[in-house]
């Protein structure tokens, strides 16, 4: 008998997966076509980029895109929009930098340098020191104070290009901007050049954050371009007399007020489930961040206006989160899970969008193996949108904070390759973003949202 | 026994199958580092683009990169380099084409259009008349005779933006373009206006070969940028008295000399069978050709200097071909095919590359169950470098004369989204190549090229 059962409950089980697959295969396929065929999203990324423009924490176009969000997320008739205060870092570029490489043997030139965030300036009139390159803190400890005091530390080492995603090669060079400009002091170091964090030989310096370490001076630190790198770096093993010259004038004013914009749709059956959705609504200034991170904020956005253009309505809360300040100091996502916190929310999954908005590829899936899995589980309804790649962990800098708070870390993998061509940059500009990669993304995240909401973790 | 032997066999086999696995991927690693470190396709590209521009069939520039990519095979160590003779068409766009929208009830204004190839002129002056829109052959024969007689057509089927591969879209649109000119004359019109073949709303007209059926007058036939076919569109509902004005001097030459180029690395173990890859060395002329297919002849040419670079010996002989006249004529391609025939050979297998530079996602595989399912089996050898998607069957135009003469069709299938963007406008230029993207089709194309001449098919 327990055998005929089994016989009797297995097809049952069986079609019944098959027949969820099927709905759910269907509402796939109907939230592409809205999204494709109605989407919203880059007219919203044309309006954030060209009307607001870059959007660096603690300035008005920071404060311009928390007001333009709150009031799309109204319209778009979320059952609740509202801010979550917190203060934030207010750090200024000032007058665009300058820099200058005098030689010993050949005529001086300018090469086109930026301010790393968070650094401080040049004394009036600028540094002018030798030069030491190095491509390691293990190199620089070598050379030791002895070979560092009083001069500018170049970090050179390139992105490993042998890396297929290009993330990878971000991850293993980060460390020069991010630590360099302290390490440096340690051995005696009057600044630093960082080699800018990008595959492309270009002429685009990158700005980024670093981070001080207090026991050590703080010294004035720039990015200088790929291109600008290598011309250093040959300069200065043809004539290692050469000097640099640089002139910066940014500087950290007191912390501001502003906003993380939070919008909500509540779940029908299960509310006080929540998932987090987002993207980072401040950028860089030196352009529009357009693909950093305009595209994660708008496609978030388009997530919400395609859930009620198609009458979706979600078993679980849907938490729509423009995040402030990811770029130098990840207030706003510290505040948002203090508040979840606060308010014991069983947070049970987050998307992050912060990649660019180029084709989706995947997702980056991070928490346990019994939840990967059953996200895993649906892995053939994304295949038709060449989403395929749930290999990595990465979920995104906003929503970590909610991981140990147990929700389930998920990342929008778009390709990579295009990337650190414009991260960072003036070149990371609305042109640079193609409609419908910017669209099948959103698509990717609303289809993963949906799942979420229907059938939790 | 013959169970123990199972016993015994079948680790083996495992163990073997396991190994060369491994072997493959090590190779796999060791062309993609080689490519992506030391790649020579982009600056290959920028020559042909940058150096010697749109190659039109019948052009110098198409005469220039036949040399050009002679020599280049040359220099990087072809076993054999040759040249393969044919008779190609040559026509000829003239002047800068004019076009007018004469309204009946606002002023007049000036649209974007190019004369679509193989098209005949208008008579000196132009042509002038009303215009009637159609979205379909069906509803050009509802309208009929009566409704057509003596007016333009204007052909104006948007791509469904609902088709996740652009490709498809196209698919499902292109008719317009190539057999509308005909089926209007067929109705008495005087010309035709086709919408260009792309995605976005933006004002570049898309050229692209159409063919006349000869029991039809031949009528010049124009292509319409998509915002001017919006415009055009929405013109003719509000004042359906509008004309259009146009004025073409294209022509058709008397037929030219011209040829196929043709590398060859002879196979060590099995030389007579032969692996045919390539791309089209012949472009439109309103720009570069970077995309198209520029990208295709230069990762051909990256394929043979890798396998020279690192030493690999394949074991069945791989040509490395650059088809003259993809675009409008595909004449290279059928005398390839005719040599083929004529000298008996072997060909197994024939890869194109000729869907852009973007970063590859996957290969259409054309051919019988067995030899799909061979190649399947190295899928996952390929999905570290983002190659997954092996469920298309497209080869690509210029190897499909050799299907029937028993080459299983291969065609590179790199993220689709942007390639209507450029195909076939003034802006398929260089700029729009991202290097890394590029090497890693290339590179996927080694790595294929490398399996089918170590293990056959």
């Amino acid at each position: 008998m327990k055998k005929h059962l089994l016989l009797i409950v297995f097809p049952l089980l069986f079609t019944s997966s098959i027949f969820a697959q099927d709905k759910d295969s269907i509402m796939f396929r109907t939230i592409a076509n809205e999204i494709l065929l109605h989407g919203k999203c880059y007219s919203y990324l044309d309006y954030l980029c060209n009307k607001i423009g870059g959007r660096l924490t603690g300035s008005p176009q920071a404060a311009a895109a928390v007001e333009y969000t709150y009031q799309l997320m109204e319209s778009i008739g979320a059952d609740t929009v509202f801010k979550q205060e917190c203060m934030v870092p207010h750090w200024v570029r000032g007058e665009k930098e300058k820099a200058i490489v005098l030689t010993t043997l050949s005529g001086d030139y300018p090469v086109n340098i930026c301010a790393l965030g968070r650094s401080v300036a040049t004394p009036p009139g600028g540094i002018t020191a030798k030069v030491v390159e190095v491509h390691s803190f293990e190199e620089l400890r070598k050379i030791g104070k002895l070979g560092v005091e009083g001069k500018i530390v170049f970090f050179n080492q390139p992105f490993d290009e042998t890396e297929i995603q290009t993330f990878a090669a971000y991850g293993k060079a980060v460390f020069q901007r991010h630590s360099g400009p302290s390490m440096a002091a340690k051995y005696g170091a009057v600044g630093a050049i960082v080699r800018s964090m990008a595959n492309a030989l270009d002429d685009f310096p990158h700005t980024g954050a670093m981070e001080y370490v207090d026991s050590f001076p703080k010294v004035p630190c720039c990015a200088i371009s790929t291109i600008g790198a290598e011309l250093l770096s040959k300069q200065l093993k043809n004539d290692p007399g050469t000097r640099f010259h640089f002139e910066m004038s940014c500087q950290t004013l007191p912390d501001e007020k502003s906003y993380n914009v939070v919008g909500e749709i509540r779940g029908t059956e299960h509310p006080d489930e929540y998932i987090t959705i987002g993207g980072h609504l401040d950028s860089w200034d030196l352009a529009q961040g357009a693909h950093d991170d305009g595209a994660g904020i708008v496609q978030t956005l388009e997530v919400m206006r395609t859930f009620k253009a198609l009458g979706i309505k979600p078993k679980r809360t849907i938490r729509f989160v423009m995040f402030m300040n990811e770029e130098n100091g990840t207030r706003g996502a510290m505040k948002y899970a203090e508040l979840v916190k606060k308010n014991h929310e069983n947070q049970i999954a987050a998307i992050e969008s912060d990649a660019g908005g180029f084709s989706p590829r995947g997702f980056g899936l991070g928490g346990s193996t019994e939840k990967k899995n059953k996200i895993l589980a649906w892995k053939n309804l994304f295949l038709p949108y060449g989403v395929y790649d749930f290999l990595g962990s990465e979920g995104g800098t906003d929503i970590s904070p909610l991981k140990d708070l147990g929700a389930f870390q998920l990342g929008l993998e778009p390709d990579s390759q295009r990337y650190f061509d414009y991260h960072h940059t003036a070149a990371d500009t609305f042109d640079k973003v193609n409609k419908r990669e910017l669209e099948l993304g959103a698509a990717s995240v609303a289809m993963m949202t949906y799942m979420l909401s229907e059938y939790g973790l």
